[in-house]
């Protein structure tokens, strides 16, 4: 069997996105112990380079050592008790995850849907709040990754606030590429992915917790039902005060490439990385626009770094996906759920969302209509 | 804030292993997507090569998105049904990890306890299964990581066949070091970990899954309370005759690293690797005899790759450690639980496991007597 030597790839999908030489070369660093000195002070700095991402001074801010789903059941796991209620907004696939998350955690979901590729309506959400005094959660999806919608995060989380509730927020999608503001907005829960706007490779799942929400796991009259993903256990590894009690083993080389991408963001800035990305979707738009694709969502409900767009009747779906990955290395995603097969997911995120990319991938799509 | 390079370790403790520049290599390469044809071939491959480590023909056999941790967990939270007996043998850490999850996974555990430095006794476990019809799995840890014992996984596997009844077996510390059969032993659910005698990075859990286990689970009554480590969903994006359905991003690079350190193992040969572990394990007592260093398991229960020694009085535990931390850049093991403070543990996994290691730590060791 030979050894395996990957195609370098534009990738223009819904993550991976593409992942810079300087984070591959930190990644590649030789491996130490994840109880090595060296290793602490790495993490302290990761932690710290994490709060600057969410915009938050809370202390239990960290990548859990799994992909974004694994970040998700930790929010959800830690969260819930048996039997509480869930308020969970759902526009999209990552809702309907959500939904099956209370559900295995053993929460009773209360769901509003909205339309998939419309956001989530803050007035329907007040009106459960209003009507049912039980639920102690409310759990949204900043950016939908299956329809490119943004939701209005900072409303939704003032809103919980008065009605004394919790926040799970995903911000998958958002976390770097759109401005999003824990403190400010007061969410309590939130989970995000590198493989996404942070541009790092896929694996890990940066999470940030208010200190509410840390009272409420501390205080658990049931034990969480991961032993993996339960932070009273997690937080004796990360936290600085603490002696570094051995939970598992971290995934060493990974978070040295997280610590890069997250240098990168800082040496960037993040109002920069955000004012970036709203450019760059204005210009996908104006290359898009003459080649006749449409966006599916209204302008002012956008997520700029993930772009649904209507396939045309000249594209056939498949066909026009594997031809961009055959002939010019470039991968754009397909609809999932409803839109299989309708929309096309085209990412601009982190260091793929640049100019040259987009130029690339509309000489390839041209090229289709000669 | 810096860029982080970490000092080049020897890593001699229980893990990580010393991480071949081959697989540094691998796991830098070029980021693709989780569902490019190329990368499904590869998934294809990996699946091939974990076969031949684990020994197993098991259609089920990838490397879960995680740390063993999260591999243990996928194990217990799949096979077990709320309110089954679960009978887990412990003797140290890892065993008690193995009750903690089987009583978060709704279980219940029934206990046989041997003595921490000593294997499992096949006849105690077997009259427990003769005194209780409804137990329905056997837990246990083949290489116990805490105190260097290995228990005879062969003669456990065919005695829970007797009583037909599941196994679940922890193999992280053994897989690739230690003798280990998994379709002749009849082992059930079996995970490990790639940062011990693969020398992957930390990150991945390799498991395997018998077909009856799948059945298992296939046919449940209740819902796997983790939706991440959900295999009835995992297995969509695994199979190679599915149509890769997303489930969650896949940890692209570090599977590249997998897939190399899996192709050494078979250019080494898994039996050349076995014994090339026993003999390190012989030449590591033949250099520790003279300093006084005595090993705490007796000779014939021995795990080969993870050495619990007896600190001797001349040494201080902690001073020591830090020592050969600073002046020889290498690491070996704390203990853990009972052990902490008494015993150091001595890893000799994958590549770290020479002659030249072992006389690197000889000499650090010999230059704190004179």
């Amino acid at each position: 069997m030979p050894r395996f030597y990957p195609s370098v790839r534009t990738l223009m999908g819904p993550g991976p996105s593409d992942v810079h030489p300087r984070v591959l070369q930190a990644l590649s660093m030789p491996t130490i112990g994840h109880l090595d000195p060296e290793f602490v002070g790495l993490m302290d700095e990761i932690k710290s380079l994490l709060q600057y991402a969410f915009q938050t001074k809370n202390e239990l801010t960290i990548p859990v050592s799994a992909p974004g789903s694994a970040g998700m059941e930790t929010c959800f796991a830690n969260l819930i008790e048996p039997g509480e209620k869930v308020l969970v907004a759902i526009n999209g696939v990552f809702g309907n995850r959500m939904k099956e998350n209370v559900e295995r955690c053993g929460g009773i979901p209360i769901v509003v849907n909205s339309p998939w590729g419309k956001p989530i309506s803050p007035e329907s959400i007040e009106e459960e709040l209003k009507k049912d005094s039980e639920i102690k959660i409310l759990a949204f999806v900043h950016a939908e990754t299956s329809t490119g919608v943004l939701s209005d995060a900072k409303t939704l989380g003032l809103l919980a606030k008065k009605y004394d509730v919790l926040t799970i927020a995903d911000t998958v999608t958002s976390l770097g590429g759109s401005p999003l503001k824990v403190d400010e907005w007061q969410l309590d829960a939130v989970y995000s992915g590198t493989q996404k706007c942070l541009s790092c490779v896929p694996g890990l799942s940066p999470i940030t917790i208010s200190p509410k929400a840390v009272q409420k796991i501390k205080n658990r009259k049931t034990k969480v039902q991961s032993w993996f993903l339960d932070l009273n256990l997690v937080m004796g590894y990360w936290d600085s005060n603490n002696k570094r009690s051995y939970h598992h083993t971290a995934p060493v080389n990974s978070l040295y490439a997280l610590h890069e991408s997250l240098l990168m963001l800082k040496e960037e800035g993040l109002e920069n990385s955000w004012k970036r990305h709203a450019e760059m979707h204005e210009y996908l738009q104006s290359q898009l626009t003459p080649l006749g694709i449409e966006f599916l969502v209204d302008k002012e409900d956008r997520t700029p770094q993930l772009n649904a767009v209507s396939i045309p009747a000249q594209f056939d779906d498949a066909q026009t996906r594997a031809y961009l990955l055959k002939e010019y290395s470039l991968e754009i995603g397909a609809g999932l759920g409803d839109f299989a097969g309708r929309i096309w997911r085209i990412g601009l995120m982190g260091q793929s969302s640049t100019k040259k990319n987009i130029d690339l991938l509309e000489a390839g799509l041209r090229s289709l209509l000669v």
